[in-house]
Formats: structure tokens, C-alpha cells, sequence
């Protein structure tokens, strides 16, 4: 049986377009004790995609040359060699092919639990990105009510996750973001006290408007000059969960910006790099908490669904001109 | 009775010199019930004067113009009418005028144990700069055996403190410092593993032999080129106590320089600005830290003392030179 696959076929340097990705048709092999043979129903894109794509250290490994894509992909098994799994089993994995269908080791995924929520939130508020608000919240990000919270990247998954727990934490809550549309629904459908449009002329001084307390919490998902507008407005004992930096991606020389030290020290502010698998050994408690809100309503949750396999590539391009709001998938 | 006392004159634009200090003759007022006069015996100079010569938020006050500079003062009591104080006794306080005498309320400074070591040295080792390498490497850096420690302004009063706790710990040590005198002074007095001279040609590299399997910790004083240079060698999870900026202090454009942002996420680093009086609550435990260590000798302690009250200005403007090694204070 052959199948379409998404190979990663060379490096960008800078943006990356589609020549970076080359379809294939795979014969998928037979299975082998330990073996299922999975079905694709969800793919993710991700921003942090971009860095694997560099050969450079990095938490996840560089993407290899000449192999398929992968990432997050919500599956269903079609028949299994592993006793863990049976026929019409919904599955995740967070490094499974860009195949329309694939043959895996049973070790590389787990069931998920469907009745929590539908299958492609197990890609979004219930995974990676809502765990990666959760924890960066809570567990850097320290916020204490009637602090004011800063979110840049609002309308994006990870983004309108912290807002919303930082809303429900009792914190002020700001989001920065790129259309108007995106202010509008931050205000509007997500609960943000203020959202502040990233191409307005004065950035620093419209933050500003919106913090007349200062900012205690930067969540930092895009860098960049976003980033050095809002520390004109940090308070003392600041704490910034550095969760992305999408503004730098792409760029093909070292960015260059105002030294962020002097600030820092005189306002002992804290900074944290994360990624959410420094929380692997917690992500039960993540998801006991994020649950039951999403399941009430209480955690609302937005996903831009691209409808095709063929469309991964354009998905994930589109990441880095903001065509997402909220989770960015690919529905096979 | 008239002392000399020094006056700030006027805020500087970039590096001080002298025109900033004024010396003039004033009369001392009679005591007040609660009042203290005191005689200066050791005053303190330190790089973060320098911030408070600005009129800009900090964690410290601008120095107000036409009042006497201040700082950190060991001073002898003369009369008391403050029933917890004889004349005779030695007292230190951190906010105490550049006059040669002064009369001041009981409740700005306090008595110090001078059995535990010469007094000079609550203004180093058992003062504020010891506190600042004590807090800032054990509760930042968070030090393990094995691991690589890397310090900037490595011959300074912090710098010197922060590498010899890190040997004890365990740690494999390398100082970064701007003289030949001071980088053999590290390795040959102060027990250091490596240490190198910022002047050299290639930082970076030279800071990469010093440090073969990578930093875990870099205990900042300096900032600027040496943290870019310090950069390149991160480790995943290093930890950054952020103590000084001497390199930024009299810029007087904004600093720009590599942003170091996309490596603290990629590496999941931490960066925390701090300052010794956060950890105000907790001096008594510094100080049961470390005197021992000095009282038996494994904590050596360096000062650069200077002869004569009039000579604070040139002390202070000496700093931003490197003219001292340890500790620089000025005895009266």
C-alpha cells in the first residue's frame, strides 16, 4: 500500500517556502511484533518547527535531511501488533511522521482520552500548547491577583490560554497581537482587559495606556521589538516566562536590540527560557486542571483548521505571517 | 565644630569626573533626642553609585544634588544621646553622608561585631559585597559539584567572594578579569581553575578552552562584550545571577548588542537580576556563612584601601577603571 509523505528536503536559511518540503509516495512496510499501523486524522504545526530546521543545539534535535517531517499528530490505529492497542483507537504522538499513514512502535504514542474533549484539543489546550501556558504561568510566571499580565502573541494557542488563566488567577490581563480582528476577539470573545495592536505607530506608549500600573508578568511568545516595548513598562521584581521568540525565527543574522541587562538588574527582574518538556513529569496535573475548565466552558479555545494533508506545508508557513488564531492544525 | 563633608554638584552624562563632587565646610548641629554623632573610619565605594547619580527609577534613590553623596560608612561613635549606643562603639550603616563627622538618628545604622573581623570588612567580605556573591551564586546559581562557574569582574569584591565559595562547593571555577596581574592573582592566590583577560583578541574562544564542557553558571558583574563572549558556551538549564552591569554604567546611548533572548529559550536559561537588599531578611545567614570561613582562612579577602577622606571622589571614579582589586574603600 503506498501512501503520501512529506519529506524534509533541505535547510532553509532566513524564511522558508514550500521548496523545503518534497511529497513523496511510500510503500508502508509490514508490521513487526510491537508495530501499529496508524492513520493520521490531525497534524500540528508549530512555530518551534522553524528552529528544527536549523542543524544547531537546540532542545529538540535538528530535523533530519531526506526523512518525513513530524510532530504532533492525533491518529487512529488501523491494526496493531502491540497489545496496548486495538483497531479504532485514537492515539498521540509528539514526534510521529508526516505520513498519511505510517507503521510505528507502539512506544511512540499514547491512547487519548476522548471524552475529555474532541480529538485535535489533545494538539492544543489539553497538549502542548496548554500545558506550555499552564506552566509557564503558574510555574514562572508566579501571578498573584491584581497583578497586571502582559501576553504578547495573545491570539495564538499558547497565547490565549495564558490570558484566560490569568484572567481567572484575578490578574489584568493585555494581550498583543497583530490584526484588529485579533484585538477585537481578545477583548470581546476572550475576556483580555485590554489588547493592543502590534503595528500601531507608538507601541510603547500604547502598552503604556494599557498598564497604568506597570507590568508584573511579560509572557513572551514573539521578542523582538515587542519585547522592548514592553520593558518600558516593567515593575519591579518582573517576571517573564520566555516561552517564544517567533519575531527572530526566521532572521538570517544574530538579532541585535537594546542590551536587556541594565533593566533587569535595576528592576531585579526574573527570565526564564522554557520548553514544556521540562515539565514532562507534571503533565497529568496539567491536564487535571486545564480539563475540567475547558470541558464547563470556563477555558475557551480557538483552532484554525486547514482541511487537506497537501496543506501541512502552506500551515506551517502561514504560521510566521500570523494566518493562525489560536491552534494552527491540519485535518487530514 | 565644622567638617568637610562631599556634596553632589551635578548629574553626570556618561563617565563622571570630578566636577560632579563638591567639598564643602559644614557646621555640626547639636544632638536631638535619638541623635548619634558619628566619625567616619572606613567609607565604601561602589559601582552601583554610579545608577544613583541618575535621575531615573532604580532600586536605589537618586542621589539628591546639593545633599552629601552617600553609601556604605563603618564609623566610630563620639556622642550618643541613643540609648543603645557608647562612645566608642563601631557601628556600620549603608546610607551614611561623605562627611568627616556627621549627626544622625540611631535608627540608620547599626553595631557591628568586630571580634568576627577587622571592620573594614563589613564593608566587603562580611558586607555587601559578600552578601551579593553569597545570595546571589547559592540562591540563583544554585551550584553543583562538578559544574562549571564562570565569573566576570572576577577580581572585583564580588567577583572574588563568588569564585572562592564556588571552588568550596565543588565547582570548577573560571574568572574573567582586565589585567595579567589580576588573571595570575585568580589562579595563583585565589585558587581559581581558569582565568582569562577580557583584552584578549578572542574572547569567546579563549573563554571556551577555559571552559571545556561548557557553563552552567555565570555570575554576572560586567555585562557588554563579556556576556556576548560568555554566550556562545551556555549549557541547557544554565543559571545567570545577574549582580552588575559595569560595562553599561556610563553609556549614554542605550546598549545595544546580540539579543539573548533566542539563546535562553533554546537552552531553557534563567537570568535574575537581583540586589543584596532583597535578601535583606536573611543577612544574619550570610554573615553565619562566612565569617567562619574568613576567621579560618578559607575565604580570602582582598581590599584596595585608600588614604584620606578627600581622596573618595578619586576612589569611586577609580572603579570604572578596574583600578581596584577586592574591595575598594577609603580610610578617613
Amino acid at each position: 500500500m503506498k501512501v503520501k509523505q512529506i519529506t524534509f528536503a533541505a535547510r532553509p536559511s532566513g524564511l522558508p517556502d514550500v521548496s523545503v518540503f518534497r511529497f513523496d509516495e511510500v510503500e508502508l512496510p509490514p508490521l513487526q511484533e510491537g508495530d501499529v499501523h496508524l492513520k493520521g486524522l490531525y497534524y500540528s504545526v508549530d512555530p518551534y518547527m522553524r528552529g528544527r530546521m536549523n542543524d544547531v543545539k537546540s532542545y529538540s534535535p535538528p530535523f533530519r535531511l531526506e526523512q518525513p517531517m513530524e510532530g504532533g499528530v492525533v491518529a487512529e490505529v488501523v491494526e496493531s501488533k502491540d497489545s496496548r492497542f486495538r483497531p479504532g483507537d485514537t492515539v498521540l504522538g509528539p514526534y510521529l511522521p508526516w505520513a498519511q499513514e505510517f507503521v510505528i512502535g507502539g512506544d511512540k504514542f499514547q491512547k487519548i482520552d476522548t471524552s475529555l474533549a474532541p480529538p485535535s484539543y489533545f494538539l492544543g489546550i489539553l497538549g502542548m500548547p496548554g500545558l506550555t501556558a499552564y506552566f509557564g504561568l503558574l510555574d514562572i510566571g508566579k501571578p498573584k491577583a491584581g497583578e497586571t499580565l502582559v501576553v504578547s502573541g495573545a491570539a495564538g494557542a499558547v497565547g490565549l490560554v495564558v490570558g484566560q488563566l490569568g484572567k481567572q488567577l484575578g490578574c489584568r490581563v493585555v494581550g498583543i497581537a497583530g490584526t484588529d480582528d485579533k484585538i477585537r476577539m481578545l477583548k470581546e470573545e476572550y475576556g483580555f482587559d485590554e489588547a493592543v495592536n502590534y503595528h500601531t505607530p507608538d507601541l510603547a506608549a500604547e502598552i503604556g495606556k494599557a498598564c497604568p500600573d506597570g507590568i508584573d508578568i511579560y509572557f513572551d511568545n514573539v521578542g523582538g521589538k515587542v519585547t522592548d516595548a514592553v520593558f518600558k513598562h516593567l515593575n519591579f521584581f518582573a517576571r517573564i516566562p520566555l516561552c517564544g521568540q517567533i519575531s527572530s525565527y526566521n532572521a538570517t543574522s544574530e538579532p541585535v536590540g537594546p542590551r536587556i541587562q541594565p533593566v533587569m538588574l535595576t528592576l531585579s527582574i526574573l527570565m526564564q527560557g522554557f520548553i514544556v518538556r521540562n515539565y514532562g513529569a507534571r503533565f497529568a496535573e496539567g491536564i487535571q486542571y486545564l480539563a475540567p475548565l475547558v470541558k464547563s466552558g470556563k477555558l475557551k479555545f480557538t483552532e484554525t483548521v486547514v482541511e487537506g494533508f497537501e496543506k501541512l506545508p502552506d500551515a506551517l508557513l502561514g504560521l510566521f505571517a500570523g494566518k493562525n488564531t489560536g491552534k494552527m492544525i491540519v485535518k487530514a
